[in-house]
C-alpha cells in the first residue's frame, strides 16, 4: 500500500501534479492546462481531474494518499485552506483546501505557489541542509519564500514572502502593483520587455525585433537567451541590468534576513542563469555585510518545474504532524 | 530573596544599565558615558562599574542576579557572547559574555542593541500581545530588530535585522556602509543633517544655520524638533522626505515579512514622532499589499531610552531556560 502524496502545483497557465512515495520519489504525473479566464469551478474540475490523472499515473487510487498539498497563486490561507483572492485566476474566498480534501478524502494543505516551490527546494533542491532560505523566483513576476529557522515563514499576514515588491529604486519604473521601483519593474520578464521595447522604439538595432510579435506581452525567456547567444546588445545589456537589480535586492535582503542560503530560480533563471547568476552574486556580496555573506550560498534552484509540486507534496507531509 | 536581572544597554556614547524585579520591574539603575575612543579593557571596565552601580541602586548585590543580558554594537555572537566587531567601540573578537558573567557570577547573554530594544518594546512595550514585529530605530544611523514567531530571529548570520542598509533607491546618495541608498542614507539623522547642510550651502533660508555650528557632524533631533516647532521650511520638508522614505522602507518590509506591528523608536521618532508617523503609515499603506496592511498596528516605540535595558534583561530570562 505505502503512503503517497500528491502535490500539485497551481500556475496562470499550466496545472502540474505529481505523486511522491514514501522515499519522495515522483512514481506519476500528470499536467493539464489552466484556461484561468474559465470561472472558479471549471478551473477546480480541471485541478482535480489533473490530480486524478497523476494518481493513475502512479498505478494507486486516491484512498492511498495520506494528504495532498497544492500551491496556488494567493492572497490565501493556510490555516482554512481558501484562497483569499487571485489576480490571474478568478478564486474569490474559494474553499480550494476543503474541496480537495472532500474530492480526495485525505487532509489537504493549501500553499503559496512560490512558498511551494521554496519549500520544495529546501527540502530536495539546491537549498537541501541549509536552514535558512531565502527563494526567489524571477518570470513574468518575481516571487520568493522565506524558509527561517528550518521552517517556511507565514508572518501574520499569512502571505509573507513578497520579493517581488520590496521598493529597490523609489521613484522607478510602475509596477504592477501600483508602486514605482518594486523589484518586479526592475528585474522580472515583464521589466526586460518593456526595456527592451523602448529600445526597439528609440532605433536601437536588436533581433529580437524580427523574434517576436510587436503586440506580443512579455517576451519569453526562451527567445531572450536565444538572442543574447547571438550576441545581441540590447538584450545583454537588458539581461545584466536585471541581473544588477536582482543583486540588490538580494543584498539587501541578505542584510535583513541573513539567510544560509539564497536559492535563484523560475523561468528567467532556468533560461538566463549562466548569464546572470555571477552578477547577482557579486553585486550581493558588494552590497551586503561581510559578516552575512561570508559563510553565504548564492545557489540556483535544482528542481526546475518539479519545485512546486515537490514543495507542496513534502509540506503537506509535514502539516500532516500538526493536524 | 527574588530573582533579579540586569539589563545593560551599551551604546557609542552612554552605558546604561538597570535592574528588573521578579515582576519586570526597575528597581535599580546606573549610567555612563561609554568614552568609546578608549580600548576595549577600560571600555568593559566601565560596563561592569555600571553594572555594579545598578546593583547597589537596587539594594541588592551581584549574587542576587539570576541572569544579565547585554545589548550592544555588533556583529555579534549570541551563541558564545562575542563581539565580532564595532564601528564606534574597539571590540574586536572580545568575549564580553564570558567577561560578564565571571565578574557578576551569573549567565549573561549578548545581543545586537536595536534587537534588545525591539525585544523591549515586543515584550513590555509597544509590541506587547503581538507575535511579529519589526523594530525600527532611527537616530544618527537606523536599526533594526525582527520578533518572528514570537522569538527574536537571528538568521544564519546571527545578526539579522540591519534595516538600515537595504536599499530603497539604487544609485541614490551614498550610505556610510558604502552602498547607494540605503534606508540610513535616506532617512536617518545623518542623512538629514547631509540635506540641511546641503540647503544651506545652496542659499535657502533656515534657523538651523544660526542654531547648530558649522562643523557639526549630525544636528541633534531636539534641534531638528526646535526648528520644526518654528516653521523652518527646509527642516520640514527634509524631516517629510525622511517620513516617506521610512514608509517606502516599511511598506517594503511589510510586503516581504506580513508582520502585525511596526514599531519605530529612536532619538529621531522620539523627538519628531508627532511630525512623522502620519506620513509613515500612509506611504507604508499605499506601498504593501491590503492583505498585509488590513490588521496591520504601525506605532511608536513606548519605552523610549529603556528599550534597551529592558529588552536585554528580558531575554536573558528568556534565554535561561535553554541554557
Amino acid at each position: 500500500m505505502g503512503s503517497y502524496l500528491l502535490g500539485i502545483d497551481l500556475g496562470g497557465t499550466k496545472v502540474s501534479a505529481a505523486v511522491f512515495d514514501e522515499g519522495n520519489r515522483i512514481v506519476g504525473r500528470a499536467r493539464a492546462k489552466t484556461r484561468a479566464q474559465r470561472d472558479d469551478e471549471d478551473v477546480f474540475e480541471t485541478i482535480a481531474k489533473t490530480g486524478r490523472e497523476a494518481v493513475a499515473d502512479a498505478g494507486i487510487e486516491s484512498k492511498h494518499l495520506i494528504a495532498l498539498g497544492i500551491g496556488s497563486p494567493g492572497p490565501l490561507d493556510p490555516d482554512s485552506g481558501y484562497i483569499v483572492d487571485s489576480v490571474n485566476i478568478k478564486f474569490k474566498n474559494f474553499p480550494l483546501g476543503p474541496r480537495l480534501s472532500e474530492r480526495f478524502g485525505c487532509p489537504a494543505f493549501v500553499i503559496n505557489d512560490v512558498s511551494a516551490g521554496t519549500y520544495g527546494e529546501f527540502k530536495a533542491g539546491a537549498g537541501r541542509g541549509a536552514s535558512h532560505v531565502l527563494g526567489i523566483f524571477i518570470g513574468t513576476g518575481i516571487g520568493g519564500g522565506l524558509i527561517l529557522d528550518g521552517s517556511l515563514y507565514h508572518g501574520f499576514s499569512k502571505n509573507a514572502g513578497e520579493v517581488g515588491h520590496i521598493i529597490i529604486k523609489a521613484g522607478g519604473p510602475q509596477c504592477g502593483c501600483g508602486n514605482r521601483g518594486c523589484l518586479e519593474a526592475l528585474a522580472s520578464r515583464t521589466a526586460m520587455t518593456r526595456k527592451i521595447k523602448k529600445a526597439i522604439r528609440t532605433g536601437h538595432k536588436t533581433i529580437i525585433k524580427r523574434m517576436v510579435d510587436k503586440k506580443a506581452d512579455v517576451i519569453p525567456s526562451s527567445v531572450l537567451k536565444e538572442a543574447y547567444d547571438a550576441g545581441d546588445r540590447v538584450v545583454m545589456k537588458v539581461v545584466h541590468q536585471a541581473a544588477h537589480y536582482v543583486g540588490v535586492g538580494v543584498g539587501s535582503l541578505v542584510n535583513l534576513l541573513g539567510p544560509e542560503a539564497v536559492v535563484l530560480g523560475g523561468g528567467v533563471i532556468d533560461a538566463l542563469g549562466e548569464y546572470m547568476m555571477e552578477t547577482i552574486e557579486s553585486v550581493t556580496r558588494e552590497v551586503a555585510f561581510e559578516f552575512t555573506t561570508k559563510d553565504l550560498r548564492i545557489v540556483r534552484a535544482e528542481l526546475g518545474d518539479d519545485s512546486g509540486v515537490t514543495g507542496a507534496a513534502l509540506l503537506a507531509r509535514e502539516s500532516l504532524s500538526y493536524v
